[in-house]
């Protein structure tokens, strides 16, 4: 808030003033149902899976061996809706605004809640999202295209392979952001001080070291232009998980929708290390 | 010195075990006459750059204004040929192997001391060196081409302006280390922690943004190969100040032979922010 906000603006803009518990109460209620991009600016949001127990172990090793793509935030009790270290009240069943419900691996519905859906064994992981370093680049003044085009952000699959653990295993999935070099610098050090939420970039430049064949073609997401004065930058993506998940098939499992995410109570700056 | 190194291995390397001060020392008293590469592991070498008191004020000021061609480590008092923030005995008149005569912004002489050639006028500039940080990337495992290959590390006039102070002005040079795009990465962040020897990249990939015509052919140095999975990465370089007194032809002004630097008391690792 400049100094030049009068408090009608304040009024008129009132989710800049909104924290993590209250945006995910707005969600809970029904209030707010669309995607929580620019919700509670400030709070960290958070990728979501949900596995039965069967599977968890495993699940957690994989993040654990791979914490750029996976960068595990918190994960539940087998069975208890709640997350209290990412935020006291959170109840994982109902405050996200929309979840994948998925069946032999095949999207099976949409839900608004998962009350119906709940079961003693599920276990429930949330991962860091970019979002959060995202916010951190621009407030430095690093600018970010997708943001700037209101595009999704471009992801391509990787010949880096994951380390497996159990049945997950497959190629990292990259998010990627064009920026000029002295940019791409700064973004290497903004980044860096988040490990949470993937960290540092993994690759810069030359797509096809990593088996990127067509950069204008991403495999998720929308493409946007790398001008001549730029060079691509990549990050480890939180789709890798889900895109591990996938191809494994499992029995049964829950995400959140893509860009449905889990706003939670910790603050992005309190993710930095340094 | 790892487990196997017996005391005979010990005294065949005493550089080695050697600290700044006995490597100056050494220096002092004419038994190591040559390049500093490699002396004193672990301690801070410097750039040396001696002006008129006339010139010296401007000259601070250039470096405070361009600190990652310029990183200041410490300057004298008018005439005073002591630095004992560098080392309690270092005088700056013995202390190098070699030094550099300018009259007229032309090579006038090498020394191999300062004694005839000191005055009561003289300012002593001691400018960090990337010896400092090639030593912590190699510590870290990031190969570094040009001390691969024993030769000198090629730098480049570039089109990045420098900001003037007084009659002192012009490019900025930078030194270029090819590196795979995750060893850049790395680069970028343990370089980050040693802002008083160049800290950061400034540049890297695409040498054609920064006014570099022919990658091949380096203005200063000698050339190095860039291997198809690699990327340039571009520093500041301490030869931008040499550069900029050189062009502006002071009528008097000493500088140290290239290689030959001032060993000094302080720890490379004492260098790190972080």
């Amino acid at each position: 808030m400049n100094a030049l906000t009068t408090p009608s603006q304040i009024r008129l803009a009132p989710s800049r003033m909104e924290s993590g518990e209250q945006a995910r109460l707005r969600v809970r209620s029904g209030e707010h149902a669309g995607p929580t991009s620019g919700l509670a600016p400030g709070y960290v949001q958070g990728n979501l899976a949900i596995l039965p127990k069967d599977l968890a172990a495993d699940f957690q090793r994989f993040c654990q061996l791979n914490p750029k793509p996976c960068p595990l935030l918190a994960s539940s009790e087998p069975g208890d809706p709640r997350l209290p270290m990412l935020g006291a009240d959170l109840d994982i069943r109902t405050d996200l605004p929309r979840y994948r419900v998925w069946r032999q691996g095949e999207l099976a519905e949409e839900v608004t809640d998962l009350k119906a859906l709940w079961r003693d064994d599920l276990v429930a992981f949330v991962i860091g999202c970019s979002f959060s370093f995202e916010e951190a680049l621009l407030e430095d003044g690093v600018p970010v295209r997708h943001i700037e085009c209101g595009t999704n952000v471009p992801m391509y699959r990787t010949n880096i392979p994951t380390a497996p653990s159990g049945p997950f295993h497959g190629p990292t999935v990259v998010s990627m952001r064009p920026l000029k070099p002295a940019d791409a610098i700064r973004a290497v050090q903004v980044t860096s001080r988040f490990p949470a939420v993937h960290g540092a970039p993994i690759h810069l430049g030359k797509p096809e070291l990593i088996g990127i064949k067509d950069i204008a073609k991403p495999d998720y997401g929308d493409p946007v232009e790398i001008r001549d004065d730029e060079i691509p930058v990549f990050w480890a993506c939180g789709v890798t998980p889900q895109a591990v998940i996938a191809a494994m098939k499992p029995d049964f499992c829950i995400t959140h929708a893509p860009g449905h995410m889990l706003v939670t109570d910790l603050k992005n700056s309190r993710l930095a290390i340094l």
